[in-house]
C-alpha cells in the first residue's frame, strides 16, 4: 500500500496519512515547493534538505527545452541531474505549453508549440510526456492533459475533457510499457481531472479516470482565475467520486488559507509558486495566531515598505511549530537590512525572503497536519 | 603592538604576521572579500563565517547613499546592521565618487559629487569620509584621497598629491576629534599613497604620510590599467619608506598570481570583486598545482561553456588546504549541473562559483600564509 490514511478528521473531510514513493516517505497533507528549472528559485538542494522540504516540483516542459533529455539521462535523472535524493513530482508538460508557448495547436496525437525561448517546434504527445517524465525518474508522474482555456465553447469544453480521457489511458499504456527503461521503474503515475467550472462534467471525467486506474488523482485547471469558492464546491462535488485509499492533488496557487480549505475537503497534495515568486517581490508571510480555521490565521508583510528602514526585530520572529537548520541564520538579520537589500536589488534579499515564505509553507503543512491530529481542522 | 610580523621569508619580503583589531585579530597576509552594499554579492554574513573569511570590505559611498548614515546609526554600525561581528575595513570613499558619479569636481573643501542614483549633490570632505566611517563603525579606516586619474598632467598630479597630503592630516585630526562618538573607538586609521606610476613621487608622498603618522599604510591607484610591472616596481620602491611595524595595504584589483607577487614584495593586505564579480560571469577559479611560485599554479574555467553540460564531475574537486562550512555542498553539485544553472539564468548559479571562488581566494591566502612560514615563497 503506497498510500494510507493514518487519521481522518472528526471535523472536516481532511486526512492525515503517509505517501510511500520510491525516494521516501511523505506526511501527508504536504506542499510541494517549485524548482521548475531543476532548482527552487535562490535556493540549493542542499538548501532544500536544510529547510525539511519532503518533495520538490519539478517542469517537464522547461527541463526537456533546457538541459534537454539527452543531459538528463546522463545523470540517470533529475535526483542525481540536481543532488537532490527525496522525491520528485513533474508535471506533465501540458500547462505551461498553453501558458508559455506563442503557438499551440491541439491534436489528437497531441499539442503541437513553439518554445518560449527560441521558437523552434515540438511536439508533445502523452507517450512522449511519459518518456521525459521517465528519463527524468520522476517518483510521481502526472497524465498530460489539456488544460482548458476558459474562452473554450461548450463544444470544445466537451471535445477536450474527451481528448484528455483517451490521452489518460495512452499515458497509462506508455508509462507501463517504459517501466523497464525508466530511471525510477517504481514511479507512480496521477491522472487530472479537467471539467472547468462545470460539476457535472468533472464529476463524469473522475469517473473515467477512475476506470482507467491511477495512483492518485489531481484536480486541474482550477488555479488559473478561478474563484476560490467555484474551486471549494468542485473540489468538494469529487469527494464522492476519488477513491478514498487514493492521494488527491489539488494542482497549483493557493494561498495560505486555500489551502487550509482544500485540507479540510480531503485534498492531501498542493503546489505553488506564490511563496517563492511573491519573495522576489518582497512579499513575506508571518503567522498571526494558532487557529487555521479561521482565515486570518497569517498576514503578509511588504518588507519593501519604508517604515521598515530602521526596523531592528527578526525577519523570523518565532520558530513555531519546527525547525529548520536556517533559523538561526533568519533570525540574525533584521527587517531594516533586508529591506535594504531589496532597496540596492542584492540578489541575497530575494534568498532570505525566498527561505522565510517557502519555510511559512512548510510550517503550515505541519500545523495542519498537527490539527488533523488533534481534531481541530 | 597592534600588528606583529611574526616571520619573514628568507627568499623575499614576504612576512606572515597578525593584525589586531576591535573585532578580532586577523592573519596576515589576507584577502578581503567585498560587501560593497553590506553584502558580499549573493552571500549572506553567516555564509561569510562559514566561509571563514576574517575581515569584509565594504563601501563608504554606496553606504553613505543607501541606506544613509541615519539608518547605519540605529543599528549602532554596520557590523550590526549586517550581522558580521568580524573585522570589517571600509574604503574613504574616493574612488568611488571618481569612478562611478556622472559629476565630480575636487576642490581643497573636499569632493563635490552627483549620486550615480539619483543625481543628487553632495559633497565628500576628509571630515565627512571620517565621520561616515566611524558612524559603520568600520575596523579599519581608510583617509580620504584623491585616486588620481590618468589623463592628469604633471602640474595636475603634483597639485593632486599635495593635496592628498592635506587631506590626510584633517583625516587624521578629524578621526581622533571623533573618537569618543565613534560608534567603533579603538579603529584603526591608514593612509593612502598616490602618486600614479612615478616611483619619485610615491616614495616622497609616502615620507609625508609617515610623518603624519598611521596604523597602516595603502597603496592606492595602482590597480586601475597601470601595468602590472609597474606596479610592482613601486610596491618594490615603497618598502624602503613604509616602517617595518605598519600593514601594508596594496588597493584593490588582483589576479591570484599577482596577489603571490604583492605578498614576496612584502604586502599583507588586499582586496579584489576579481572573485565575485566573475563569478557571476561562469569564470571560476582552480588550483593546478601547489607551487604559488609558478604563476601557472591556477585556472580559470568557464562553467557556462557547452562541453561541461553533461560534466559528472564536481564543482569543488578538491578541499586543497582548508576546510569550510560549504564543502560538501559544493562537492555535491556538478560542472553539468551547475552549467544548465547558468544556461537558464538561475541565481542559484551566481551564487555556487561565488561560494566557489571566495573559497578560492581564501584558500589561496592560507597557501600563502603556509607557504612564509617554510620558506618556500
Amino acid at each position: 500500500m503506497s498510500f494510507a490514511v493514518k487519521q481522518k478528521s472528526k471535523n472536516s473531510k481532511a486526512r492525515r496519512g503517509e505517501l510511500k514513493v520510491p525516494h521516501g516517505v511523505i506526511q501527508t497533507p504536504f506542499f510541494m515547493p517549485i524548482a521548475t528549472k531543476a532548482a527552487v528559485k535562490t535556493l540549493s538542494s542542499a538548501d532544500m534538505e536544510k529547510l525539511n522540504a519532503q518533495i520538490l516540483l519539478s517542469n517537464t516542459y522547461h527541463l526537456y527545452l533546457r538541459p534537454g533529455m539527452d543531459v538528463i539521462d546522463t545523470y540517470k535523472g533529475l535526483h542525481n541531474f540536481m543532488s537532490w535524493q527525496k522525491p520528485i513530482l513533474t508535471d506533465s508538460g501540458g500547462y505551461q505549453v498553453f501558458s508559455l508557448s506563442k503557438m499551440r495547436k491541439i491534436t489528437e496525437e497531441g499539442a503541437e508549440f513553439a518554445s518560449h525561448i527560441d521558437g523552434s517546434r515540438h511536439m508533445l504527445t502523452p507517450e512522449l510526456s511519459m518518456k521525459v517524465q521517465q528519463v527524468l525518474g520522476s517518483d510521481i508522474v502526472m497524465a498530460f492533459d489539456e488544460c482548458t482555456p476558459p474562452d473554450y465553447t461548450e463544444d470544445q469544453l466537451e471535445e477536450s475533457i474527451a481528448r484528455t480521457t483517451r490521452w489518460a489511458k495512452r499515458c497509462k499504456e506508455a508509462f507501463e510499457h517504459n517501466i523497464d527503461t525508466s530511471n525510477n521503474p517504481q514511479a507512480k503515475l496521477f491522472g487530472i481531472n479537467q471539467g472547468a467550472t462545470n460539476e457535472y462534467r468533472r464529476i463524469a471525467h473522475a469517473e473515467e479516470l477512475v476506470k482507467i486506474g491511477f495512483d492518485g488523482y489531481a484536480i486541474g485547471g482550477l488555479s488559473v482565475g478561478e474563484p476560490f469558492d467555484k474551486a471549494c464546491k468542485i473540489v468538494e462535488a469529487l469527494d464522492r467520486v476519488l477513491p478514498e485509499d487514493k492521494p488527491r492533488y489539488f494542482m497549483g496557487g493557493a494561498k495560505p488559507h486555500e489551502i487550509v480549505a482544500y485540507v479540510k475537503l480531503g485534498v492531501d497534495m498542493m503546489d505553488c509558486v506564490i511563496p517563492t515568486r511573491n519573495a522576489r517581490h518582497g512579499l513575506m508571510y508571518r503567522f498571526v495566531h494558532d487557529d487555521l480555521n479561521k482565515e486570518d490565521f497569517y498576514e503578509t508583510v511588504h518588507v519593501t515598505n519604508e517604515k521598515f528602514s530602521k526596523d531592528e526585530k527578526p525577519l523570523l520572529r518565532s520558530r513555531g511549530v519546527i525547525e529548520t537548520g536556517f533559523d538561526e541564520e533568519l533570525e540574525r538579520y533584521t527587517l531594516g537590512y533586508v529591506r535594504h537589500l531589496f532597496t540596492v536589488d542584492e540578489m541575497l534579499a530575494y534568498r532570505l525572503v525566498t527561505l522565510i515564505n517557502v519555510r511559512f509553507y512548510l510550517e503550515l503543512m505541519e500545523r495542519i497536519r498537527n490539527s488533523i491530529e488533534f481534531d481541530r481542522l
